[in-house]
């Protein structure tokens, strides 16, 4: 993008919705078009209209009022105190509350495009882009903004550790949705440095498969965990978002099956039941069990013809051949993997969830469960059954030796051993390396070049749709050609924009928890791990950082309290590393692998005692770090604690304060006892004579009880010994 | 007692405070008297004496005005709402606060019990019996009231299921506290049917050691206890007490070592630094190992000489010499638990709790270390020392010989069979039986008769204290000689009652865990065993009534939100039964012992694999459970919601009405935008020329937006192809 005026003034659009008409008819496009300016117009927007270009026009809108906005505002911050996601109510003046805590942009972009986008019946204007009678607004989007985005990108490159107030002003900028991955990320970076430095030194000292590493890699994992889930919650406070997730807007495509109305708010609310969808959830088993075999033999197979063709195959074009099973890996998976995506996703849309939130959190958990086989059933095959299995089954991968039989020249070449095959120890160490090194820096290569290209493709795309319905008729016209040349460059821009794609938050946190997991898992291999991916994380989040401001249209400013199935993503993983790790260390302790290349003199009960104890003390050791980390003091929920406490101190003085009247017990005492009550007691003791009153009326006032016990005191002393009454 | 009048009055006395003097000189005892009296009037209490006998009077009080009661009772709930124990605000009249929820007895009685024993700081009197200055007091009870008592026990006598209502009405008497060990006994009892008609099947049909019954059993102790869990805080928001652990007073013992202010109160705070607590707290570690050493080696021994004796001494006196270990063990084992209490006791108060509750859950969870080692250790010893070692460790039974030699006539009598002998099978069995039945119908005989025996004993032991003091001068003349006749026999009543214990609800609560430990670990020797709890569990809720009715004194109504560190009891009684029984039914699996009578083909791995499949079947089965009854409704915490909500509405409703004058954005729509918004735009271009300014100025309104838009859609098409046009 070139540098100018153009950058630094967005014309105080606050949305632009792409509309596209290739496909359409011109009176219909032509009426829907009227439709949506009007939509548009009726909650409050104001609209202009351009040129797209590539059969399309763009529509900008702004906020006709700024004064109607901050209503709007400040009714959804009262809806949010309402619901309890506020702990502290909002001032009662319209303009107080603004003044006491602005507007951020995320907060006006977010109100704006609810406003869009929400149901009529809910005081939107019920556009929803390519869905239904909306199919051609394209996309909606905001622009971005480039100042603040270059000074924002600057400030990065040179600090390395965020503080709050730069995890604030994402949040100010992106949302909290985007802001809780960049608050993720950088903790975790954070965290990372000392199982780098950690991991540096057990390399040079202690070498591969220490106990000694695992033990204190599992603690870091442990702490890390437990100290996300603390800062998650601490960060919600801050930034007002805690318990957002309940009150999100319904999904258009729930069904419901009964209405009710809520006991609670009287609200009418639309039912699902929830044995119908534990019932439809249940398919989850299944469907896990398939993914699990289908990518499991996919794998299997691949890592067999992979160790049949380097060691066992002894023919010609070997070298070639060993890539054979990345290329079947590389074309199936992927099919084999979307069919899959495809079919959690029709899955999650039967469970029926009532809002976006439940739907996506089931349909990552499902994906998450393709994503773990996928990433590290590859490393465990050669852990717990290459290595400690090999020369049991290697022979028996003569079944893939079809796959080089062409190649072969005789049949010797495709042969095992019988008895002199041994086991690859450095495989598992390469493996590992791969994962952790090489496949991070190719991952990071594709996550900015496919946008770019993507881009591309898409541009032609239209380009050749617009092409197509002008005919061959020559090249349409430039799309600027009748723009006022003041506003040729910003148009520019914002066509641009237009074309580029929209970020999804949610890739980018399965990348970080997916690396998570090789640490957590594996890292006792090859301990230099944390520190391959402290250096990627530096990057990664300037990378992102970069990602999000030129490759891809600026985000909706989504909200969120947590970062959702990762968090428990994290806990599973931890939990299934003090297995792998406590397992890995037996397997290969003392880099004990015996002479015939796999592990000498293991025996199952002492595996399996080592994984029993390994993990008892992960159980325990969690258990100690949450307790320790709840007792740390957060300042989001004292925060929490102060607001709520101030308000029902506020409603307390402003309605309760008749309390300081209410009479004390206290005063009950010394005067009224000795004077009104015993003449209260007299006078009723002369009206009726129950024998409460006459057992309350022997002794008026308390000094009357004490000459009476002082005497029955004496009367029990004088009965005693003479002696006793001589000590007196 | 006699049925009588006497029992149907409480003479309106609210508490009766007892004041012994017979080890006081009398000048000292008549001044601390006259305190004693003037403290209880300073916070409005009417007060009558009367001679209780045995050196000591009875001082009555009662409330002096009620008005002047439910000012405190009002002000006690308002401070709940504040501190966020109530959800729902009170009502702004105190009138109107007691009609909307009406004061119930227990709520009375604490509030006056609080106002007797608070600090004078706090607003209370200060008094602290038997501590300090307040040494004579012996102690300060409520009366019972046995019209209701008699009601009680008739009902509860005739009904097998108790009602909600029933645990309703021994919380408004009783106090919160003792109502959740009720209602904890009564779900308990509940629950118990179905694993009871299970077991009795499975006792028929599967036998002992059936791996069915184990997952059944393990699958209902999960579901029992989460159910427990869920139930706990309905109940505690049922009866207004969720959260009420925060607002205890406290501890006079407690030192803190700085003074904070609240950050979220303002109020001053007393300090305690956590982590100074924390390194108390580890100590727990080595008293812990230590218990379990001392008691683990004393079971042991007397488990050794126990199988030394019964199987492999052969000479006189056998049948006798059976008994040596039972009687070591029952004169050694009270005299280390005594220890070893006091010194958990001691290592409690070093702690230095804040509050109350947290020191009594704190001593309770040494404690129950102990109990557990004591109830199961025996047990754990036969299943899995005796049984797979057995044939191992006898011959080395040797050593114990000692302890019987001097009956043996010849070495032969004391000398393992080398090679003969064999395990008793019946053992475990047997053992099981004794602490399923014998055990518990033991212990519910010795909890009726002890109280009894002990009142007996003290009231000998006072009446010889009051001999002494009286010398031995006769006969000390009867305490009713100068009561006034119509209030002999109620005062006769007070000086019964003076004489009761005081009933300690957490020890009732320890026997219900460690019951269900019983039936959780081991219960798959002998699947009868819950049989046995539900007929011993009937009488024991109703034997706890009468226990709690006429052999203790009323208890004071505390207030509670859980059964405390006993829910934490229960999950982990519940998980190491998952341990236990796979662990049982693998090594007996089909009833099965070798020949030798030591379990055949038993190998470590496969054990130890047993174990780990159950262990996780057990923590996904509980994960799964906690997440279906998480879903269940709850009729309490819906309460609470709502009065939450209800709270901010009307907050909302009273300060917040301005919203409805609020703008909203779409009235900024449709005329706005078109009448005023358009001349607003146009005058302003007249002023200044901003790019913004004409940007937004070239479409006046939405409809010239269409006309502009229409314009640029035909224009696009007219590019388009002459056979597309001729489409439309």
């Amino acid at each position: 993008m070139t540098k100018s005026h153009a950058l630094q003034t967005n014309m105080d659009v606050d949305y632009v919705v792409n509309y596209r008409f290739a496909k359409t008819v011109r009176g219909t496009a032509i009426s829907k078009f009227e439709k949506l300016v009007e939509a548009l117009a009726s909650v409050g927007l104001q609209t202009e209209v351009r040129n797209g270009g590539k059969h399309s026009v763009l529509l900008f809108a702004r906020v006709a009022s700024e004064e109607h906005l901050h209503g709007e505002v400040y009714r959804s911050r009262v809806q949010d105190w309402i619901h309890g996601v506020r702990a502290g109510a909002p001032p009662k003046e319209t303009r107080e509350a603004l003044d006491a805590e602005p507007l951020y942009e995320a907060e006006r972009l977010r109100i704006i495009y609810q406003l869009i986008t929400n149901p009529v019946t809910e005081g939107g204007a019920g556009i929803t882009p390519k869905e239904g009678e909306w199919e051609n607004v394209e996309s909606i989007f905001a622009l971005h903004d480039h100042e603040y985005n270059k000074d924002w990108m600057k400030k990065w490159s040179t600090t390395t550790f965020l503080q709050t107030e730069d995890l604030d002003d994402i949040r100010n900028r992106f949302g909290e949705k985007i802001a809780f991955y960049f608050a993720f990320t950088q903790s975790y970076f954070t965290f990372l440095c000392f199982p780098a430095a950690f991991g540096f030194v057990s390399w040079l000292l202690l070498g591969h498969f220490s106990p000694i590493y695992g033990i204190v890699n599992a603690i870091w994992c442990t702490v890390f965990t437990e100290w996300w889930r603390h800062q998650e919650t601490d960060l919600a406070v801050r930034w007002g978002v805690r318990g957002v997730s309940t009150i999100e807007t319904k999904r258009k495509d729930f069904e419901h099956e009964k209405q009710l109305t809520d006991p609670v708010t009287g609200e009418t609310v639309l039912i699902f039941p929830a044995t119908k969808r534990l019932q439809r959830q249940l398919l989850q088993i299944p469907f896990a069990l398939g993914a699990a075999v289908m990518l499991g033999a996919l794998i299997a197979t691949c890592f067999g013809i992979e160790v049949f063709i380097s060691e066992v195959y002894n023919g010609p074009f070997k070298s070639a051949l060993v890539f054979l099973p990345t290329g079947i890996a590389t074309t199936c998976m992927p099919i084999l993997t979307g069919v899959l995506t495809n079919f959690a996703t029709q899955l999650t849309a039967y469970e029926n969830y009532e809002t976006h939130g439940a739907y996506e959190t089931a349909l990552t958990r499902k994906i998450l469960v393709l994503n773990f086989i996928t990433s590290y059933l590859p490393i465990f095959l050669t852990a717990f059954v290459y290595v400690p299995f090999g020369t049991v089954i290697v022979p028996y991968l003569d079944v893939f030796s079809l796959t080089v039989r062409p190649f072969a020249e005789h049949e010797k070449q495709l042969q095992a051993p019988k008895a002199g095959f041994t086991i690859n120890p450095d495989r598992l160490r390469k493996q590992v390396f791969y994962f952790t090194v090489t496949a991070q820096i190719v991952n990071m290569g594709i996550e900015l070049v496919v946008p770019y290209l993507k881009r591309e493709g898409f541009s032609k795309y239209k380009q050749m749709q617009s092409d197509r319905a002008t005919k061959q008729g020559g090249a349409a016209p430039s799309p600027n050609v009748n723009d006022p040349p003041e506003d040729v460059e910003f148009l520019d821009r914002v066509r641009e924009e237009a074309e580029l794609g929209v970020y999804d938050v949610t890739s980018d946190l399965r990348e970080m928890v997916l690396q998570f997991g090789y640490l957590s898992l594996f890292s006792v291999v090859w301990p230099l791990t944390a520190v391959s991916f402290i250096i990627n994380n530096w990057f990664e989040l300037r990378a992102d950082a970069i990602k999000i401001c030129t490759q891809m249209q600026r985000p909706t400013p989504w909200r969120a309290d947590t970062i959702g199935p990762w968090l428990d993503a994290l806990s599973f993983l931890t939990w299934l590393g003090s297995l792998t790790t406590s397992a890995v260390v037996y397997l290969f302790s003392n880099d004990g692998l015996g002479p015939d290349g796999h592990p000498s003199s293991i025996t199952g009960w002492a595996l399996l005692l080592t994984v029993l104890v390994s993990e008892h003390a992960f159980l325990l050791l969690r258990w100690a770090v949450r307790v320790a980390i709840s007792k740390l003091e957060s300042p989001g929920l004292q925060k929490e604690r102060r607001d709520r406490y101030l308000v029902r101190k506020q409603y307390f003085e402003e309605n309760l304060s008749a309390l300081e009247r209410v009479p004390r017990m206290a005063e009950a005492g010394g005067h009224i006892t000795r004077q009104s009550l015993e003449e209260d007691a007299r006078t009723s003791s002369l009206r009726k004579t129950s024998p409460e009153t006459k057992f309350w009326g022997r002794q008026r006032g308390w000094k009357e009880t004490v000459a009476v016990g002082r005497n029955l005191i004496e009367k029990a002393d004088a009965a005693a010994s003479p002696e006793r009454k001589k000590e007196l």
